[in-house]
């Protein structure tokens, strides 16, 4: 490509939305361009690139034995309501009418419209294992659209589905597509990490994220350096605290002045915060309005998801509750609630609490605590389970070693979903002796465009982009630093020609501009190689620089052919 | 491929909702799937070829030296306001708000957006000749969308953007696209016709459909045999009859009891039709409600898009009017409608008829017409213009032979834009002087859906489709007829592997059905090559068959390798 007949449009300045290098690298460089606040067009090279990604994972997806097919993102709404989801997806989900009033949604996933595909077309266990998948944008109607590609309103995605009669298939097909993730990934040059994960709204029994290692990722990811545990916070079990052992003591009021916070009322009880209990209270909506008080252990966090997914609803639907107003219906009282004699409310209680001994917690009155809490004797849950998230050093819940903290992008997910969807939807094969049974479903998702953003995440400098070869726009970029040179013109044109014919993707930079601005182009968008024709041409020689690093090599033109034939493995 | 590891769902019946070759023989191959109506998915083989289609679209492009970016199908409504086409463009464009009440629309073209590119990244001539595409789905909510792809809501579309200094470069960019088209459909194996085009809702001066002939085609096309004279017959421009020189005769109101048509009329009368004016009455609405009156020589046909043209009003706007509400505000007579005295509405007369002399015409009273009728004298149009549908045998508006009249899918259309959206969405640059001009755009789509249907149309039989080899899901099907016979076996084995090494894409059919069943879904399918291994295996010998027809020819395996890779290229 020569740069004089082509698009570019680089900008010097940070554009003021950006705030991760992803998305100011991205736009400064001109490979994306914003059309409204979280959807974006892609420009020349960036579309290559989200091509090149898109290629690696058709690859691999056939490589495993899947085949591709294309749904509509024009969904309509019957499927969704047949499985429940119309509703339960709330505000993100983009909903039109067409012509006739009949309502669609701009599809945010595809787990209804591929099992209406095979409760049509398949029907027996000779059809299977079967695994479709499709290459398409994906639409959310994000709260907050930020980060540029990370949380877009439209995405590239890629989703696969496989069909199973069985778990041991099932587990054949995870497998596989694992795998196959694991080979993509690699090759778009990440670094990353597979980890246990929250199977959340999609539902499902098992579920594995690819988190691309990144400060700037959303997901908290618990790992341990001792044995093989890694896990998201929101999903990491947590190892409960030995029971105690200490006997009860009786349960006693006290007057506690001012103490609204668990480090107020455990100095001045003169207890350690492991012997109290901390209330956390909520508003959540499922059919109607509820109040839910969770409670933990006094030095734990809660983990948000746990909890919605012991209450089963979805993730939308809960909310702080106004402590006034649900005083009034419940008895709690802000800075002083505690698990008794609380009405009109869940009470969720972490599985931990149930083995603290002569704990405090609040009296549910103003200035006042209990002392001697508990469980089971002073109070009870409606649900008792894990509510805690996991922080740095806190025990692995598979070794018991201090466990680390990392953030991540995730950039794919393989899950479980067993006959969550066939069932409902009447997916049901026959087996040998015509027997029906559900149709036993994974599936597993890429985000291809958010791939090309962790990619840029994880490789760039304060220059640009420094993308790795496979998903390069271009391989080489020729830096013609004066046109009207006829010794490096002649070269730089040779050069060019030379590449294309042996089939590398080059652009010869023949702009009429100066070497500076073709320099910090080059270094902006980020091509691998760049070959520079300059004063050294006049003895035959050019300039050959990595954009990784590394020192510049003055060679010949031949010498520079060789080098990058090896480099993009075309010899 | 093995067959027996993939997803194949032929159907032996024809569905009840498909009318049209295309749409039966892709539904029953499995190539397509019908969503809701006008919206389809792409099963795996009919994704292959649809994505065939796209690549040889992409190669010719950018050998053109287009460049591929890809916008959203979710557009914002701001620009389309600012172009005056969210209003325009009515029921047809699929409208909806996100989570903030803002509005978009799901694109059913991209003019606004590409305009809206260069206005912000092109300031200097220096920067064009530019040319832009995308590969994108379009939505139009067709009122009755039918005939499967050809006119379905969701459809593929390439769509291409120039951008020049002038109308000399315009030109030129037209040009190429015009020939990269030409190499396209050539590519695609279709037989089509480049004719003048109506430019319609998109506007611009000049425009070419490409049209694949078919007796299912929407397009009407007019085109000499005598010249080089092809066009739409909405567009084809109407050689009207000489003017006629006798004398003027006295105008008189005649009394013409029940004669409300041409026919009824000039036979009692006693005159030739061609001595008559034919009234056809609508009712538009552009900003506000309006009656139009049109008059054409009594035995000529209304062009409805000529007469659009020259109201200048969106398609959807007009519609026939009730001629007694009519009648009251106008003064107009059902059946006794003439161009003499109609107040509060527009006329429009067809230029034919300022030369037809003595003509007879309604005289706007119930059975009166008037006789000796003469334009300038007697009547006068707020509108003079062409009107006339071309007819089979009508003169060549070119070399005034008898034309013909063909019928063609519109597969491909090239516009000349000029500056219909850069002048008023300000999209200027300045030349070698700093002097401002607007950017002179060109447009050019290929619908890449519908381009698979027109191939189906042209390459079927009654047994299925037949695929042209470059744009068939693949080249090959082996039919290994007995599962159990190891000599069949052992051979369809050994070709699939050799012809995999190759680079051929072929399928194994491997399935546990009869050879009969195996024979009648590669028809379906359309595969250009079957070689079938069957009881001549125990010779070492297979059966070569084209789909395409011809005799089967019994070879050895090493032969059918050999004629395989010459027919693929692939040697």
């Amino acid at each position: 490509m020569r740069l004089s007949q082509s698009y570019m449009k680089t900008l010097r300045e940070v554009p003021a939305e950006a705030e991760i290098p992803s998305h100011i690298w991205l736009l400064r460089a001109g490979m994306i361009r914003k059309l409204v606040s979280g959807v974006y067009g892609y420009m020349p090279m960036g579309y290559r690139s989200l091509r090149k990604i898109q290629s690696i994972v058709r690859e691999e997806m056939d490589r495993a034995g899947a085949q591709e097919i294309l749904m509509s993102a024009l969904c309509p709404a019957e499927l969704w309501q047949e499985s429940g989801r119309w509703n339960a997806y709330g505000p993100e989900m983009f909903r039109l009418k067409d012509r006739n009033a009949r309502d669609f949604c701009l599809g945010p996933t595809a787990e209804e419209i591929f099992t209406d595909i095979v409760r049509n077309d398949v029907d027996s266990y000779r059809q299977m294992p079967m695994n479709l998948y499709q290459i398409q944008w994906k639409y959310r109607d994000e709260k907050r659209p930020r980060f540029g590609l990370m949380r877009s309103r439209e995405f590239l995605m890629k989703d696969a589905y496989s069909f199973d009669r069985d778990e041991a298939g099932l587990d054949v097909s995870y497998k596989k597509m694992y795998e196959a993730y694991e080979k993509v990934f690699d090759r778009c040059g990440l670094v990353y990490r597979p980890v246990e994960a929250d199977t959340g709204a999609i539902g499902g029994s098992n579920s594995h994220e690819f988190c691309a290692l990144s400060e700037v990722g959303e997901e908290e990811i618990a790992y341990c350096d001792s044995c093989d545990m890694a896990a998201t916070t929101e999903r990491a079990e947590f190892r409960d605290a030995p029971a105690e052992t200490e006997e009860m003591k009786p349960l006693e009021k006290v007057l506690t002045p001012g103490t609204k916070t668990i480090e107020d009322v455990t100095s001045f009880l003169g207890l350690p915060k492991e012997k109290s209990i901390k209330a956390l209270l909520f508003r959540v909506y499922d059919q109607e309005y509820e109040y839910v008080a969770a409670f933990i252990r006094g030095d734990r966090e809660l983990n948000m998801t746990k909890l919605i997914n012991a209450l089963k609803i979805p993730e939308f639907s809960i909310e702080f509750a106004d402590e006034n107003a649900m005083g009034e219906q419940t008895g709690c009282v802000g800075g002083f609630t505690g698990p008794m004699g609380l009405r009109n409310c869940r009470v969720v209680v972490d599985s931990e609490l149930t083995g603290v001994r002569n704990a405090c917690a609040g009296a549910n009155e103003y200035d006042h605590h209990f002392i001697n809490v508990n469980y089971g004797r002073d109070y009870k849950g409606d649900i008792v389970t894990d509510l805690k998230l996991l922080r740095e050093g806190d025990p692995c819940p598979k070794c018991g070693r201090p466990i680390r903290i990392a953030r991540g992008i995730e950039v794919g997910q393989v899950f479980k979903l067993g006959t969550k969807y066939s069932e409902p939807m009447h997916a049901y094969f026959k087996d040998e002796n015509q027997k029906e049974h559900p149709i036993v479903m994974g599936c597993y998702g890429i985000g291809i465009s958010r791939t090309l953003a962790a990619v840029v995440e994880q490789h760039h400098d304060d220059n640009g982009i420094i993308w790795p070869m496979a998903i390069a726009p271009y391989h080489v970029i020729i830096t013609l630093c004066s046109l009207t040179d006829p010794a490096q013109k002649a070269i730089a044109e040779k050069l060019y020609e030379d590449l294309l014919a042996q089939g590398v993707e080059v652009i010869l930079d023949d702009r009429d501009e100066r070497p500076g601005v073709k320099f910090k182009d080059a270094d902006l968008i980020g091509i691998p190689i760049r070959v520079t024709v300059g004063k050294k041409a006049a003895e035959g020689l050019v300039e050959y620089k990595l954009r990784a690093g590394g020192g510049m090599d003055v060679i010949t033109p031949a010498e520079a052919v060789s080098r990058i034939l090896e480099a993009t493995e075309r010899k």
